[in-house]
């Protein structure tokens, strides 16, 4: 069961640090975090990803939902919210490879933002899927480097998709 | 002084708050921070953003490398660097204010990934100014909710720009 949660937070220093003990105190390893400032600049929003038994990230959150700087949390179910993430990713491609590495690119809308004679870089966005998906078909190149920034989302006006998912 | 910090972790379940905890103690409030999980899933790739005196950044970059699950840590300066941000923005707007607010949206290549009667979600990747920029030109419109992931970023094979920043 993987859950997502979207925690709204006081901007003080301590908060990460509270909220993600929370988790490892469990032995739970997030997979993925995000946190920046809002409009407001004394409030931060959190993304947190977590995998497990759903009875114990319950319990997680209703803990969280005590903290004295979590202001409030939203689970992001996938049918009710746009989730996204942002990719970076560099590959080795020298001028032989790299027309078919444009080709990958080009299928999923990534943007090449940078090359050099033996790498290139590209930039994707998209859902958890779309990503996994793109790097399913990098497979037989070699990755230099990656970076994910992990899921944000904002829960959906009401239930009806608009979104480009591919 | 405002410094990026990219760190290869180990994928445990304390790393992250053993990370936020140098800084909440140093009574440092992280700008942003992403963490998720790399190409090879027994590592992640953290990004923290941090404002604060040169000197003490340092300290706490050099308290970061002892750490145990720390693999490395690489500072991401901007000409050297390619450094993004993902932001999902939901702006009140009603049937008048909906031309207004998709001219924002193009002139940014921002992508329209939800409409109500009475609202709009709009999805932009960039750099950090650029996304500022598109928060200024939406200063007449209300905000119903924003959620930024935080910047994240790679190196450039060479310092040569090819990036589009807008």
């Amino acid at each position: 069961m993987r859950r997502v949660m979207s925690i709204l937070v006081e901007n003080t220093s301590g908060v990460l640090s509270r909220v993600s003990g929370l988790f490892s105190r469990r032995g739970y390893n997030i997979v993925s975090l995000t946190v920046a400032e809002t409009q407001d600049p004394k409030q931060s929003r959190m993304t947190v990803v977590a995998d497990g038994d759903e009875q114990i990230l319950t319990q997680i959150q209703n803990q969280l939902e005590k903290l004295e700087d979590v202001i409030g949390i939203t689970t992001l179910r996938s049918r009710e919210a746009v989730c996204r993430e942002l990719m970076l990713i560099k590959v080795a491609a020298d001028q032989k490879k790299r027309g078919a590495i444009m080709t990958i690119a080009e299928i999923f809308h990534a943007k090449v933002v940078d090359v050099s004679n033996d790498s290139i870089m590209m930039e994707l966005t998209g859902n958890q899927d779309k990503l996994d998906s793109f790097l399913k078909l990098l497979v037989d190149y070699t990755i230099i480097e990656m970076v994910r920034t992990g899921v944000t989302g904002l829960p959906r006006a009401d239930a009806t998709d608009y979104s480009d998912n591919i």
